[in-house]
């Protein structure tokens, strides 16, 4: 395994990722930076990076126990991941449980609503687009990916979804909708990739009624309702709690 | 067939709906107003709805000598035409040939490109949510309308481009991206319904290379430009000197 941290290869909104010695391999470091509505709000928040770096590998560990492929590989230091070098397919992958945020703007469905299955919703990852949602159609118009890999990608993200959903749902936590973004290794295996997290989850305490209370997640943010970090600590807490983890696992 | 204008039933941006004595029929009154970026922009220009009723007219003539099913009966005055009643599905179904408009703010699609094959885009009708995309999976969602219905549409719109596109290029038009609504009449028949006129069409002058000269439809006005009515005055003019169209069609 990689031993050094090498040369800056991409920076991103919230994660900086640096070449190793292993030509496979990389590391992820996760940023205390917040951003959202296309970066138009933008905050600073000490730990965020270290919490979302936790909360991402124990949900790779889990995914991984569970028969999914993921880029994760090991937690080197508080807020820096080694992972395998992947070619990431620029796009975001939504799947969504429960109605909420941009669906709820652009369909009469209701914000709350459980949807009669999950949804799975394509976004084009380009910032100056401002990662517009993609139809099959003009998916297939990009030529992005086959058809067959956007078949692939699809029933990975459902997989994705049973896996977390149960397992949030046995700590208590309704896991209402997730972005992830998916790439192939040198080896042309599709890995879950990038991050799962409270930054790219919509995560709901189930033992809270109240709406603003019960949410764990950025929505924090995006509608200034203070205690971030708190939620974060809140959703590695109960991760940590879960029979599926030892102490060991959680301290890695 | 009916012989009376009676009450108002609709009245939508661009028309109005009357009922007449006979159950299954209706008058469409086509207005003067035009509007765009829903209904931002907004303006009255004389003789707009009369010809937007005669191009419609033609076109929902041609269509059903191609054996495509419309709601068109006749035309009754200058911008009043008799249609079948139909049940109008709430969505907006576009067809492009080459990439104009929304589609090149919403994929890194260049304007002026002409598509590998015809697009065919669905979006919700709905003024307070500015007229969405819809994927097929939030179509399938949304419950309007079943799978097979949807796989009935998506022919009927392919069907409908590949008529007016070569009769457009007869004319020397080009037919880079039109809007149809469709709706079931009392028997369950799928009608190609509302109107096709320069207003819900993109139409370029293929005599003409400047782009902004060329443009015959309603971006005249999103963009503008000036000339509306003597663009669509012109659009009429070729459709009528088509070999398609005798004198009497034409004056109906």
């Amino acid at each position: 395994m990689a031993s050094f941290q090498g040369p800056l290869l991409y920076e991103g909104k919230a994660k900086k990722v640096f070449g190793t010695d292993h030509p496979e391999e990389c590391l992820v470091l996760f940023k205390n930076d917040i951003t959202a509505f296309n970066s138009k709000k933008h905050a600073h928040l000490e730990s965020k990076g270290s919490l979302n770096c936790q909360i991402s590998a124990l949900v790779f560990k889990l995914l991984e126990r569970n028969g999914i492929p993921t880029h994760f590989l090991a937690v080197r230091e508080d807020s820096l991941m080694l992972v395998q070098k992947v070619e990431i397919i620029p796009l975001e992958i939504v799947v969504r449980n429960v109605a909420s945020g941009s669906l709820c703007k652009e369909t009469p469905i209701k914000a709350g609503s459980k949807l009669a299955h999950p949804l799975v919703d394509f976004y084009y990852k380009d910032d100056d687009l401002a990662d517009p949602l993609l139809t099959d159609a003009r998916l297939d118009l990009l030529d992005l990916v086959t058809l067959s890999q956007r078949m692939e990608i699809k029933n990975l993200a459902l997989r994705v979804n049973n896996c977390l959903k149960d397992f949030f749902q046995e700590i208590d936590l309704l896991l209402v909708d997730f972005k992830i973004e998916v790439g192939f290794n040198k080896n042309g295996e599709l890995l879950v990739s990038d991050e799962i997290s409270p930054d790219s989850c919509r995560i709901w305490d189930l033992n809270i009624e109240n709406q603003e209370d019960r949410i764990l997640d950025k929505d924090r943010f995006r509608k200034d309702l203070g205690g971030l970090t708190d939620s974060y600590l809140e959703v590695l807490r109960r991760i940590q709690s879960s029979n599926q983890f030892s102490l060991k696992d959680s301290l890695n």
